[in-house]
């Protein structure tokens, strides 16, 4: 199985945004990555083609029901029917988690990414929470997360435990 | 229906933070709301202690799958079996947030809070949120909550959006 | 806290089921019991009309993101977001399950309920499962339930296991 | 995206079935299908076996927060702790199940799959629900599913509705 690398920001973005989302979802697929998305616009777009056109697999966890709201880089698409629950999903999922730019939607993943014990990097968001590492461009911000998962070998065993 | 009223924060907590979330949930029953928690114990079973010695309902929406987790304070508890996801629940149950001091769990409600336009009042948090509204002690915190809720009686009503 | 009984059924039904639902409602209000549906229409809106007409205290757990979707005999509405995967909390939060007529939801909400070992009575269902007790009016459905759940008081402490 | 083929089944099954859901494995990856299962054992992992030994992909839709607990041959794991509602996001994420033989949480999957309108097939199953395709062996299951999926190609697109 290979490594689940988590990329999370807004579903609506600018060039820079997009630029910035695709070089992460490439570098991630040079490194043997899968890429784990929302599946829907914006930066989870841009990711997953990042991530395809450097020969990658996508995921998308979708938040509604309907399989055709996947972006057309989506390899495999997970129809959740949960809504805002899905970001939970995400966050499970994923052995580490890169944040882009984005909203609350987006704090609620770091934040469920910290809860879990996974290692959360951010670039260029507006968030400042303790516990989020920052990457200054992509190619670190993904050379940071395979890093942290290695460190910490045992991040994607989460056994559940009430808060 | 009632007004449904969260309180978020800690699973255990100190005895300054127990005091606060007891006179919460007791100004929340005085004011005829129900209190909505996590079911478990710290922030959620003072809260739930307060409302109920004030003749006040609560509801638990708890994470595991087992009934018996919920605080003796509870009046109906919904066994979510969702993990952290029972997190989107609540905020989506809820009619306003009320979060005492908690942690990253705490922080992905918040959060949650905000993306759905819920109003999230905050009381002694460690969390600089923007969107989130300070409040000096329990009975301004409910006061507050109340009026967001009546200044914008839609709050509850969430259409489902892809983020 | 008191007993959490469900009742499940079609959403849209004709005039003798509402009639056996709004009675299976009244016996369980009469006996102390939580009326716990789906809270919309049909059998989930005539049974919470009959446990509000005899006093009793109904719980919803809706579908959707809107919690203008319950049916105005919801005392508690949880607004799961969920779509069908609400009838898995319902099976879990109940401490036992009465089926009324319905199709393929009440039906994936009956195999549920038997996964989770609670007991399942049925009332005038087309369904014919293994394991489902069946009942021949309103009255001897909700005494069936009581007794059973009474018979075996550990039916609600589910401990999660892998299917 | 390839054409999402869920199997579902007992999670501890006999040799007989366990050759039964290999056949069904290899004849989806044969077909350019994505194995959708839910990751564990038994009936699930002989599927996931057959397809990764015919050169298939799979993916396993976990119940619980360790992704530790798939199977060998997953390749993508989504960590749902969602318990059984897991079961749901199955239904919904397969455009057309196949079910060998297994208990009530098969049969809550076969009903979820039949109410949202997807091609149920069944194989050496002790369920007789009214809906579902009956196939003599493993090539004619498979067979079924795509013909099924192909003469409804909207299956897969499912809206949100309210039970």
């Amino acid at each position: 199985m290979g490594v689940q690398i988590g990329v999370i920001g807004a579903g609506v973005c600018g060039e820079a945004d997009k630029s910035l989302a695709k070089k992460v979802g490439r570098e991630i697929a040079k490194r043997g990555g899968i890429l784990v998305c929302g599946g829907l616009g914006g930066v989870m777009e841009a990711a997953s083609q990042g991530a395809k056109e450097a020969g990658g697999s996508t995921l998308g966890l979708l938040p509604g029901t309907d399989k055709g709201e996947a972006n057309p880089w989506i390899d495999i698409a997970v129809v959740t029917g949960l809504g805002h629950a899905r970001n939970v999903l995400l966050a499970q999922t994923s052995e580490a988690l890169i944040a882009l730019d984005g909203e609350y939607g987006t704090l609620s993943e770091i934040a469920l990414g910290l809860k879990l014990g996974k290692p959360v990097v951010q670039l260029e968001s507006r968030w400042k929470i303790e516990g989020v590492k920052e990457a200054k461009n992509p190619e670190m911000a993904v050379e940071m997360a395979f890093s942290l998962i290695k460190a910490n070998p045992k991040t994607y065993i989460q056994k559940r435990k009430n808060e």
